[in-house]
């Protein structure tokens, strides 16, 4: 099945990388040459992207046998072999980096997300994404969240409702916006609202929120939100906290720690493929 | 025009992040509204993406007036307005996160090639860029290594012949695979050879290579590369550039240094989109 | 803006009607032919798709001047005028079925969720849609839902947590599923449970489900679930709706009536195109 | 093959209905629990679109395995079991609505043509259907119409030539535009005029029509317009048939009886999906 | 509108021709600079794609403002100028190969179809096409037939029965063949059936063929069928026709003489496009 | 591995002559007939296109058994049988005329190509085409150019630098517009000048152009300018290379000659299928 449109994605990339054709493969590579292959962990972390990689290889040539030695979410050390691939040299090749594009990137991603996990460990905290992903590619994106342990509280504008200032301005307050959030959205859906302040977390309160965000408040002031809030809303606690000390905010109480920067400021993991001589 | 297909890459872009509809802003904010906001820079760096910034909102409503105070390439500090504009709010609260996302990862990748470009000013060293890019956003990143001062050698595996390891090992070492590829590449197409050791380097120059890349090598041996080959080929730094001191790579008179982490490993840059009270 | 692929939609809708031209009209008609013609109710109803129409009209000629008398939700009586328009006289022709066959759909949604409205009046109950839409219509179907005065639940199968006797069954029960569900769902969404008896009724309450869906219930077993939940989660009638007396299911205190006749089930309005002679 | 397009039909509503994951079965049901369940039929009717709902699920998985009981165009009473499928629950959970929404819609087409085909049995009529179809599934409920043993005379404006009021009116009368027609068409083409009145009718035959439809016309003077045509063309009755008693119409000795009801008004079949325990 | 997929088409031959981009023009001319350009015929000819070429540079830059100085269908002589256009140099250039592209292939067979229907002047005989067109490109071939005079009796294999000796074997002859036909394809449609001797020719007027086609016949055997078939079906001359003298064909009476020729095997006319200085 | 987009094509041009179905073959062949049939050779040629008739009937119906007897590039003499094919008589059919009108026009380029190589036997001469190619056809003509064993300089405009009289009016000169490539195009680039004298000869080695394009001269002008050259560059000739006697052209010394017409100009190879009986 390809409800997601992987494939269109993975096809979208091949065609990007391969333009007209590998000619430098066409003129060396005699097309019967056979070759083996591995795809070695050049630095620690955790692997993602395993199944996409396959994914590439079978759309390049069906004949390539993608054998992975580890699964999405396995931590990696230097020096690992990931996956070994054998098959027509000039297949292997040509799909070469843009598996390795898709899984640099991704495992970037859930290095990163588990490095925020394990940071916030033994406390109630969760790690969530946000929606600054890459364009194009936020369903990869989140699930090399997921595989790094963290969560996907929204994936579009229609997954849930976020009360933000501009909202509240014009809808004239936080408990009007609230009220016509209440009235008009699908009794599915629990209602979100940023805050910036003790007093808008009290405003918040009263209005009925489901969950309140902490927007870019110091430790202290969250920690008095936590207090003040007090178990009638779920908390959030938003705004760079790529650069925060998790543990602190954890402390706070707080339900949730979403992290921009897991997707849009990304290391992409040291992967490289060897051939075998 | 849209030959590059810019305009199908936005709006999935919009399509990914709006999902079936923005339900909070359509609760919240009366369909006539109408606003004021501006993009604010939090960071110095290189701008890039106005354009495909515009382009959303075009995309999004043709009633949104975006008036652009910088362009592409432009210098810009912490607090810096880069971009007004005006119309329908619910409008700007759709396409601003979209916006957001290609103008943060673009100028990001411009900022760090305005920065590589600077490290060897002064000296005949060109930035360039790699394969190593976003899937499905190889057009736009190459586009933003050009805003930063960068070059595009190959946007793919047809644009130029660059013959590695695997492919000599193939065609029975470097000189029959330079021979086979000048016997059957387009005679438009100059030919490269990847080297790491000066034996290899100096098989290159005997095969007639026109351009010859020196991966991973040490400063000290790429400069005697550099002198040995002696202006009979053009000259390729590779491998992690990116952290590497690239004054001294350009000192030893390469002519081309080429980055992957300009593309894979990027920090996007600090922008936010404010409204005007 | 088209993020919601309506143009596609309409094109497609175009070229399956057209083929590859319209033969009676260009052998009979003038290609400098210009007409006036209306669209007109031939029964009475509540109309919907009026934009879509002139949408169908111009993606067919851009010269087609379209000018609605009635907007999307008015009622309108046998021999009411709609809209009405002129221009090219081939334009129109090749536009007219398609314009027909949208608008007539969709008004049939909306008079259908209209009188349900209407037959709930003075109770709380709120009269909702289900996915059991129209192959490729969805979001045009669940607009003229919300035309007709209705909700919209659920878009898709990511929009809330519906917890059904099969995943009960799997999980181990009541309990257990809600309690997997709690634990790995997003933080902003509710979680509904369908029952089928009282028993499950009250498991659900105890689970701490948010929506207990009341499905296949008679009237007097419905207001009993009512009542033992009594205002601890929201209740939602489901199951043949549109065969039942609204008005008695909405004497029971339920919160949301869903019914799937008002997609699965449609009964076109009757509206033609005439031309001014 | 899919030259008319299905898959793609299928996987967008799929898409449409599947959204960003199922995430209520993803939380509930371990993705290796496998299941057993089959369709069944809660009416009497005319099975159409297994073929459809099998395509359906091998989309989703191709590991589920199909196996239908009835085949489409079979009579299927309230209580038959048309198909049974195993496989992976999840798959199968993710697939349900889809199947059903394109089954139950096909079949309630079938049904109805059905009934409209038995209705002038023992008459030379055939039941056909008209381009009243929905957007983007005319080709599968044409074949619906097949299936309930109707007739297809157009799938689009290019399929034949039927000269309507407008098209007189702007060639300048019956004779004149039937002229035109023959002029210009190609000659595997046949010629059809639509008439209101006998005097029309008289026109047609003179111009040398192929094909008369005889439209909104009273049962006595179809019934002499069909004595005063005397062979000389084919004919065809059209206008609200959906409300007509059939076999009243067929007497008059009409060779087709075109319906638009078929497809623009469809009450779906009801169907349901079980799980066995 | 684009109901047939024209700007598809172009759009597509316009990625195809340009790639990554047009470098040569980008390094060597000013974004800035302008230019007035025009199209000449290098030969004698019937023009055909003017509108193409328009559209081609219309997609390329809405700026550039095309003036054609004939339409689709006139004569041209060897030094006419056929369009002038100014604008922006570089759009020029980008779209000049592609605009060539189109309108020297369609002028081809337009020119060869003028040729053609000019042999048969006096005759009553029409020039047809057939489906042995260019794939992707029907279309726009067959508009090219129609320009020089010729016509289209069938777009597909959906556009009218054409019963060959495939059919006829499986059927079981040519009564049986008709008989299936007549039963169950649309009523709106004609019957043709392809014969090769005088004995098939008489069982297909037997068996009430609409139209009959005269397959690779000698002129002499050609005259005869004609003469027996003797208005009692339409007569279609078919079998490399391209090279056959078509006034002699025309002059045995046929209805129609169908060319494969005339669009798989085309001469294009030779048009360049020239810069003023 | 389908990066090309040849199922893309494929795909087309099988919807673009099946429409909405084969009447003729759905009426006439049961759906249970199998048939055996060839590919027979009706002319002498280079066939060029079999596995894209293969896939062609793959496409169509995977039960079909395509049995190749020759392989691209062989020449074939009239009365060859080049593949064998059975399995289902419809989808045979349905397949015939897209796999016929492929392979013929691929194959008529393969011949033609094969006849220009064969002409400059014996020389250093090498056969090129050029982009004046079928649009959306480039990617399969310029195999067939390959297939008939010439050479393929540019896919598109990004594949080299050719600047042409435009280029060097827009740069100011011969020698500025070549500083400006070499400036600002890739490193990897080749540079190309367009001249028609001697005297742009002259300035085109002098400002160090790698490869020069001697167009539209006389045999002795070219001769001239060959000498001149004096291997500081590649020469190209071009400019009706179609009606040019090409052993002559070779002669000069030339080392590679272009030919728009093998690609913008092809007479169709004969081919047909015929069934066994």
């Amino acid at each position: 099945m390809d409800i997601f449109g992987l494939d269109d994605i993975i096809l979208s990339a091949l065609k990007e990388d391969v333009g007209t054709g590998d000619i430098t493969t066409n003129c060396c590579i005699p097309c019967d040459n056979r070759s083996e292959a591995y795809f070695l962990s050049k630095e620690d972390g955790v692997i993602c992207g395993i199944d996409i990689a396959a994914r590439v290889f079978a759309l390049v040539d069906e004949k390539i046998v993608f054998s992975p030695l580890k699964k999405d979410g396995d931590k990696v050390n230097k020096g690992d072999i990931i996956a070994t691939l054998s098959g027509p040299s000039r297949a292997i090749l040509t799909g070469e980096r843009v598996a390795l594009n898709f899984m640099q990137r991704l495992s970037g991603t859930a290095t990163a997300t588990a490095k925020a996990v394990e940071s916030v460990a033994g406390t109630k905290a969760k790690i969530a994404d946000t929606r600054k992903s890459t364009p194009g590619l936020r369903v990869l994106e989140k699930y090399a969240v997921r595989v790094g342990g963290g969560h996907n509280p929204r994936f579009n504008l229609a997954d849930g409702v976020l009360i933000k200032d501009n909202h509240i301005a014009a809808a004239g307050g936080i408990a009007a916006a609230v009220k016509a959030a209440r009235d008009s959205v699908p009794h599915v859906m629990k209602i979100e609202v940023e805050t910036e302040t003790l007093d808008e977390v009290r405003q918040a309160i009263e209005a009925g929120s489901d969950i309140i965000m902490l927007d870019n408040m110091s430790i202290e002031m969250m920690a008095e939100a936590v207090k003040l809030i007090n178990g009638r809303a779920l908390t959030e606690a938003s705004g760079n906290m790529g650069e925060k000390n998790l543990a602190e905010v954890a402390a706070t109480g707080v339900d949730i720690i979403s992290i921009g920067a897991l997707t849009h400021s990304v290391k992409s993991l040291d992967i490289s493929l060897k051939f075998k001589k």
